[in-house]
């Protein structure tokens, strides 16, 4: 099949009106009102009762006909048989006559006769002449006082709630309050997802690397997604890309749901392959979407068994191009149909903390991430690791859209951030360096902390561009670097070998002379940095250049990327050494050969010293210790 | 039993630090991932496996060894042979040997001997001389161009998310692509909700009101709230005041659930049983709060069947005062309990748009609605329609917990309102005045409007305060009024009397002369002033005092609340005559004796003019009459 070229690119606006024309929207469904909680009512509530039901007594007292108290005051008490009583719950079964009274309760039913109640509190028991209890009033009321007459609080007939009210614990009450036990509500659309691609195994199965296959990502992502906008997820099985399978799965999506939401794998021929079933099975609005990620989206609709259509919207297939176009199209149009207006929460309004280049001519939506500097001022920072990497979803907060003709976003420039959902919440404290099991434990005491682990080198480089909140070095560090140090502690590091060691690998000279198999870590690591500082040692006793040395180290180029990485590259048989510390050994069961301790250090941005979450990590890191009391190789400072 | 008095009332901090004291966490507890939306992480989730778990084309092209690409540009491309194809989701069943490449698309496992990807729109398909398929390359790769490599996205055994994290759709999103399908997190706290009172009924269930029964209300409004705050409400049936069966219920309850949350009946005796019960079977921790509403509050716990106990916090019975204790104190904790920070949209800060006195010496929570003035300010204006009204739950917003030594807020000053829950959002438009069924359909066309109708007079007298943004006056209006008419309408009102006109009420001398029940609308009410100056006008026909005439009408000053108020008097046979509209008397069914055309006036706030949300009011008034069709004895302008 030849490849889709979209020739026409749709932009962003038209691509909104185009969704917005999808009739999304489910019409009316009845809830029971206990489970109304989030729902947007369809109708106006009228009531039809009055509220009370009755005239209420609205405090403990005694109902009197207010003409009988005329005059009372505490020097001249005005003095009334008691007749009986009424409890809340109860018919009354006395009437008030003149010169009596009746104790009543605050909300029961005032008897026949009464007209007011005097309060307990203006009131004393008392004896009658022959012994029967008579009510010492101390005080006059008027008619009406203390009593709710029926229908005061809501009266029947009376507009309650309007349609499009979002119905929240204060709206229960109301509806409750009329004696509704269900509500029409506006239906949740529901949402079929549908993810394709060969490769594709679900959350929980085992993948078999060897053939390529990866879990599901996009499924319980935009399932989530939908939840977060008002609507009902089914998530089917995933499809391959083939063209019977693709049809056969979204027309069933199309039967059982309002939408169908597919993302396409990320191979291109699988796009051509919806692209193909939807224009002949329903009809394609729109494909080719000036916007960046998302350019292969498509818009349309898919035809039901029925004769009718379910609405169709294809997003791209790697997950934060999925979740970034879902977000900016789909999700509006979703709250839209359910009555669900923005929550303010699902923008923020910040600065770029540096400068970013757009290509021209098409919507660019930037992933970006969200920081308070120690001003207050929000700093919003992209966050490119490349469209295939999933972690960027957590390394993210939102998106910036960069309209089609803004080729430039300068450092200092007010931008909206579009959050994931609008339950995301931007860290309060940012960090970048060393990956190290004993800041693991710390990080694990701190709330709402984002830190990436890219390397010492690269946390000092993005410190250099003002950036983070702290950074994390394992190694030396620059004396002159401008930053407050707010701890330091020690692990020890080395060679990772096979339990028992079977090759014997006993110093790194081992290493260089014998033919092993290393698994290296990146240059931005600490442990690199102290292996190379090993290494020029050893090369200038051996008085030859360092570069000789690491020429005879049989994979000392390719490197790996976290901190057990070399450790499961051994366990995996893959390598014979690897770079990595005594607690990472220790931890899976690994031969080790101590090469030294290496210091770590915290280095705080000295701008960022007023941020009150600075004072949490300052605490828990003088409690460090505690916590890494499971870690072996570690020196803390007083140890 | 005795009523028990409170002498020593706890004061808002010791009750927030005794409520935190209870163990409301519930642990952890495992979520599938399909269910974890919402949820808090319990544990640090690290990375069991490498993400992608294979060496990966990131592009679709042609797989490579880098050094066969060296030099090849435009002008000398490079040609290597095809020997094969990789689709993601395959195994790789070719070796890239030199000179040769490897068709592969994005997605696709690299085959062995590969180490780069040559994009596909840097290549050309050719012939060879024995009519093989060679591929031209028109650009040189460096090892690991176009690829990531096994573990680049996440490396196994890197920390992926934290403690703590909520989980939202992008945590779902890195999840996923972990391969976890349960997740630990923070289980929610089960919450038994007991509403007491022997007068309480279940919405959906029909009221004896000559029995003083009511709509329990606390029970859902309460359970909402619940859910809003992170815990799983279950609402157990309402208890009467009884001993034996409060003591059982609270039990099972107790038995079941982390917390008990009980709601007092409005009698003051249903408390003193309670009490009891708690200090019986548990243990009572605070009794007597400093708080307004809220004073008689408990805080204790209940004793479980395994010998454990669960958290015990009981409200006031009041539907407003209970939803405010239970915002202000319990919904905090459970946040807390369930690591759910605050969310942003919980508070909104204002000023006061008119002053507030309290009571000194108890912290008192205000009932307050909020609204935008025309420039932008916050206005936050006190709802208290008394204790017992639950409409008001509607009316206002939230709550300004106002100090135990402030006794007076002045009017512009700073507060800030704790809304009733995090998913209130305060209305766009606030309007005051008469109560109209033909304004009732403008207002269905509005989103966010909030109106009150407690007539027009009243309407008059807020706008002179400076509070609504619109009024609706019905009746004569003071042309020197400092507000803009948006527009004008009228109705026929007159006398509603029974189908068919039983009594031949014929005319408003009638009701004067004869022995007939009338139901009356209140002085506030516009058609009550239109009944007035048509009885002035009969009183100067005869020469008699207006007074005189009033007095001869049976139940002229007992007046009704709403607009259907007295029709429906007349339905239940309280009333011969009532006061009313042509349009009420055709919707139920009733006679109409007319009495002439009123009109309804909708007056703007001057200072509101520039409100985006008027420009929405003045164009649904331009389709009212379209909507009003169903109703009759309507004259819209330009009819």
């Amino acid at each position: 099949m030849s490849r889709k070229e979209f020739r026409t690119l749709a932009d962003p606006a038209e691509v909104r009106e185009t969704i917005g024309s999808l009739a999304l929207g489910g019409g009316t469904e009845m809830v029971d009102l206990e489970n109304a909680h989030g729902h947007v009512l369809a109708e106006r509530v009228d009531a039809e009762i009055d509220v009370p039901g009755f005239d209420r007594a609205s405090m403990d007292g005694y109902a009197v006909r207010a003409r009988d108290t005329f005059g009372a005051d505490e020097a001249e008490p005005v003095v009334l048989d008691l007749s009986g009583t009424v409890h809340a719950g109860e018919e009354p079964d006395v009437t008030v006559g003149p010169g009596t009274c009746v104790e009543i309760s605050t909300g029961a039913v005032m008897p026949p006769g009464a007209d007011a109640v005097v309060i307990v509190e203006q009131t004393d028991e008392t004896d009658g002449p022959d012994g029967e209890t008579q009510i010492r009033i101390r005080s006059s009321v008027t008619p009406g006082d203390s009593v709710m007459v029926a229908g005061a609080d809501i009266a029947a007939g009376a507009r309650a709630l309007g349609p499009g009210t979002p119905i929240t614990p204060r709206e229960i009450g109301v509806l409750s309050a009329l004696g509704l036990n269900e509500v029409p509500v506006l239906a949740s659309p529901t949402v079929g997802i549908v993810s394709t691609g060969d490769e594709l195994v679900r959350p929980g199965d085992s993948l078999a690397s060897q053939r390529g296959q990866i879990h599901d990502v996009n499924s319980y992502t935009i399932a989530a997604g939908v939840e977060a906008a008002g609507g009902e997820p089914v998530v089917y099985p995933h499809a391959g890309d083939d063209f019977e399978e693709l049809e056969r799965l979204l027309r069933e999506a199309a039967d059982e749901c309002d939408l169908v939401v597919s993302s396409g794998s990320t191979s291109a021929s699988a796009v051509d392959v919806i692209y193909q079933v939807i224009e002949d099975r329903g009809e394609l609005l729109l494909h080719g979407v000036s916007v960046k990620p998302g350019k292969p989206m498509l818009v349309g609709r898919i035809d039901q068994s029925d004769g009718g259509q379910s609405a169709y919207i294809g997003l791209p297939g790697y997950p934060v191009s999925a979740l970034t176009v879902f977000r900016t199209f789909v999700a509006p149009a979703l709250r839209e149909a359910t009555g669900r207006p923005e929550p303010a929460t699902a923008t923020v309004d910040g600065e770029m903390a540096v400068e970013s280049r757009s290509e021209e001519g098409r919507l660019r939506l930037l992933s970006v991430g969200v920081l308070e500097d120690g001003s207050g001022n929000r700093l919003v920072y992209p966050v490119d690791k490349g469209s295939g990497a999933t972690m960027s979803l957590a390394e993210a907060d939102g998106v910036v859209a960069v309209d089609a003709d803004t080729d430039y976003l300068s450092a200092g420039e007010s931008v909206t951030v579009q959050l994931f959902s609008p339950d995301v919440r931007p860290p309060s404290l940012l960090g970048i360096g060393e990956d190290d099991p004993a800041l693991n434990e710390l990080l694990d005491q701190l709330s709402a902390v984002r830190y990436l682990a890219p390397g010492s080198r690269e946390g000092l480089r993005r410190l250099g561009d003002g950036l983070p909140d702290f950074v994390v070095v394992a190694g030396p560090v620059d004396r002159d670097l401008d930053a407050v140090s707010l701890g330091r502690w020690h692990r020890e590091w080395g060679l990772l070998v096979p339990e028992g060691n079977p090759k014997d690998v006993e110093e790194l000279a081992g290493l260089v002379d014998r033919d092993l198999r290393f698994a290296n870590r990146e240059t931005n690591s600490g442990l690199r940095t102290s292996l190379s500082i090993e290494l020029a040692a050893l090369a200038a006793d051996r008085e030859v250049s360092r570069h000789s040395l690491v020429e005879a180290i049989d994979g000392f180029e390719a490197t790996v990327k976290a901190v057990e990485s070399p450790a499961r590259r051994l366990i995996e048989g893959r390598a014979d050494v690897g770079l990595g510390l005594r607690t990472t050994a220790d931890k899976l069961d690994l031969g080790f050969v101590s090469l030294g301790d290496q210091p770590i250090e915290l280095l705080l941005n000295p701008d960022r010293t007023d941020k009150s979450a600075v004072d949490q990590l300052q605490s828990r890191l003088a409690d460090l210790p505690d916590h890494c009391s499971s870690l072996s190789g570690y020196r803390f400072p007083g140890e």
